[in-house]
């Protein structure tokens, strides 16, 4: 068998000492699968002081992660953040290393110049634990579809908001009770604004969007939404509706170019997204050819996403023996990243009314006005009991910008109490 | 650019001929992932003068298979059947040429015999086409998981079937009516019974096993039970009591080696295999860190698996112009496949019983005596009316022998009017 492969880990938080404990308890069985064992020579942490797993050597700890990155043949980065990871992956590849790496925020920031710089000195650079842990969705499009067209991916990548739309349901509770629910039992944060402001979920539809449509893509480009203005009664009516509300993460191929948000939305009871509950993750794509494929798994965790990375390392150290190396991304395709006004999508608006003859006439002509395609109208007092009348209405695709200009405009008819809610419909 | 890979395809049936329209649609995009332009020297074909799709040139026709196979950088093979395809891979290999192949049959007959050879010859062998049609659960299994350890792979991978039993119960009607269906819609062949026996999806289980344990499985270590003995009845009570009924391929990692088999299944309503719809293939995965992963798509159809074929071809092509290759199976692991009685379920016995007292401490009796610990009882009367008393026993993990044994033991106490069926119950 060849020589030992030396793989350095930067980071040794949850994610990465579950990578050194399976190193060490499947060391035979990846190094058969490699072809060559694997060492670990090194793992970069901030401080030596801190309290650590007893898996970790503490001989093989260093502050000194500079120069850690020039002594592996795999560089396996788990710090997270732009700096000093940037520098760090940079100099590793530089030096003729392969790199491996969980980092969704650099590479949704920054993703092309590792990407550039990686095809320069042919090495490998996998992020599959980047986007949704342990579901290999980053593989599935980068690689099994690379024969195909991807038209649309609607994701499901953030596990915190997943859950809390989930308790929001089964609960019948508003937004706060959900996430103190959520804080208790761990899966939010203290401060849990970038879940469930769509911060994270946008880092990640910036990298999907970037493999499905090779085009670059930056965080900037994402246009976001969270989920802090869903109330109970969002909820209720989803479900009153034949829907379950889900944060997503879209990406789609439009006439003229890509579209790329995030938001809650509407999806149908029998879509494949609405039954993915609690922290779990999935992400829908649809190609040309391939058709409507869903992968599905947890999407965060230490364990799973460790699993994700090792995935990516028997790759990156299979390819080193074997004397190649895997894709290299390339933004041949460079589509035009469109505003966010463009975006187009079915949606569905609750509104307060008069409950007085006429008045859907009104509304309907207002809509019209916009060149809104009503679908669906349904007249209902709400479960909350909200008003003399609420009115329903399902409309065809229309764009956000003819979305945000129906909220005006229906918020100034007469006849119009109040507009309770425009969500947007996905999966339909 | 580099000089154009030349690619030879065996076979222009529906997946042929989709695989012919993609090259020339998407060469553009083929070739910029590739790095080097994919040329289509030859298609092999039975006969010059059956019809074809016009997107065919009939210049590139060929019925010299084994010489176009000596002179192609990849060989896709979509003839299927053992002989020729075999030969032909095998000479394609020694030749020199990565090969593609959706052929399941041959690699759940001879699998390990075309790993060697590829292994031997430093060429890749990919068949992602070969197991669920577009669902890319190939690649996942082999490359995301290959830091990882799987312990169960529970696949509905054959869509006839899934559809049937879809009609069956939302129909509420017999096999034959439901096959009929499917045979009206053109998703059951005129000659079901290698769907409706599972050996379509006992081949598929004999790919998955060999990959997910890296070990030597073939068409002859599986056990294997078709749906033919399910009837109405059986679909209507898997609704009653929180299941369906689902034909899964099943693979596991058990105390001593692994069991790999076929048979109808009930699966609890919230598991993510229940909503697997009409023909429909999805693969749930059980790994030691990732979890439990889902991977859900088309699971037939000449577009899909093109689809899953191009995307083989890319990769194989691209290794080619970046002078590496991709994984080689091995199988270094060699677990013994444990005979059929080994395997371990929990089950769902239904009984038809004389109405009077101490039949259930007579059953439950039966029951202890072979060692089947019982976990949920109820006695009521069938949908349909079958009798004076029904009695539904939900077990706990129990061999497949004490299954087989329970049947025995039942049907021959005289309380027991009749053992209306034993069903697996797999995903709890």
């Amino acid at each position: 068998m060849p020589d030992a492969l030396k793989v350095a880990l930067l980071g040794c938080g949850a994610v990465g000492t579950q990578v050194v404990r399976l190193l060490a308890a499947q060391a035979d069985d990846l190094a058969a699968r490699v072809g060559a064992p694997l060492e670990l020579v090194g793992v970069a942490v901030r401080s030596l002081d801190a309290e650590r797993d007893p898996v970790v050597d503490p001989a093989l700890l260093t502050t000194d992660a500079a120069a850690l990155v020039t002594r592996a043949d795999v560089v396996v980065e788990l710090m997270g953040g732009l700096e000093p990871a940037r520098s760090l992956l940079l100099s590793a590849i530089a030096h003729g290393a392969s790199v491996v790496t969980a980092n969704k925020a650099l590479l949704a920031v920054d993703g092309p110049t590792l990407y550039a710089a990686a095809d320069a000195a042919a090495v490998d650079l996998y992020f599959e634990a980047a986007v949704a842990g342990a579901v290999p969705v980053v593989r599935a499009v980068r690689e099994s579809l690379a024969g195909d067209r991807v038209r649309r991916v609607l994701g499901i990548v953030n596990g915190t908001t997943n859950f809390v739309l989930d308790t929001m349901t089964a609960d019948d509770v508003d937004l706060e009770v959900a996430v103190k629910d959520a804080q208790r039992l761990g899966y939010a944060e203290a401060d849990p604004s970038a879940d469930v402001e769509g911060l994270d979920a946008a880092a990640k539809a910036a990298i999907l969007a970037s493999l499905a449509f090779h085009t670059r893509v930056s965080l900037a480009d994402v246009s976001c939404e969270g989920i802090t203005a869903l109330t109970a009664d969002d909820v209720a009516w989803a479900t009153r509706t034949g829907h379950v509300l889900k944060l997503l993460a879209v990406a789609e191929r439009l006439d003229g170019g890509i579209s790329v948000r995030v938001h809650p939305a509407l999806v149908p009871v029998e879509h494949p997204l609405a039954g993915v509950r609690g922290a779990f993750n999935a992400v829908f794509v649809e190609a040309e050819a391939a058709g409507q494929l869903m992968f599905y798994g947890p999407g965060a965790g230490g364990v799973p996403t460790a699993s994700a990375v090792l995935g990516d390392l028997v790759a990156a150290a299979r390819h080193r023996v074997l004397g190649g190396r895997g894709p290299i991304e390339s933004s041949y395709a460079d589509l035009p990243v469109l505003p966010p006004a463009a975006a187009v999508s079915r949606f569905q608006v609750r509104l307060d009314v008069a409950d007085r003859p006429g008045v859907l006439a009104q509304v309907a002509a207002a809509l019209a006005g916009l060149g809104v395609s009503i679908e669906a109208v349904r007249q209902t007092p709400g479960p909350r009991d909200v008003g003399p009348a609420h009115l329903v209405i399902s409309t065809h695709e229309a764009t956000e910008a003819a979305r945000a200009a129906t909220v005006a405009a229906l918020s100034a008819l007469p006849v119009v109490d109040r507009v309770v809610s425009v969500l947007r419909v996905e999966g339909a």
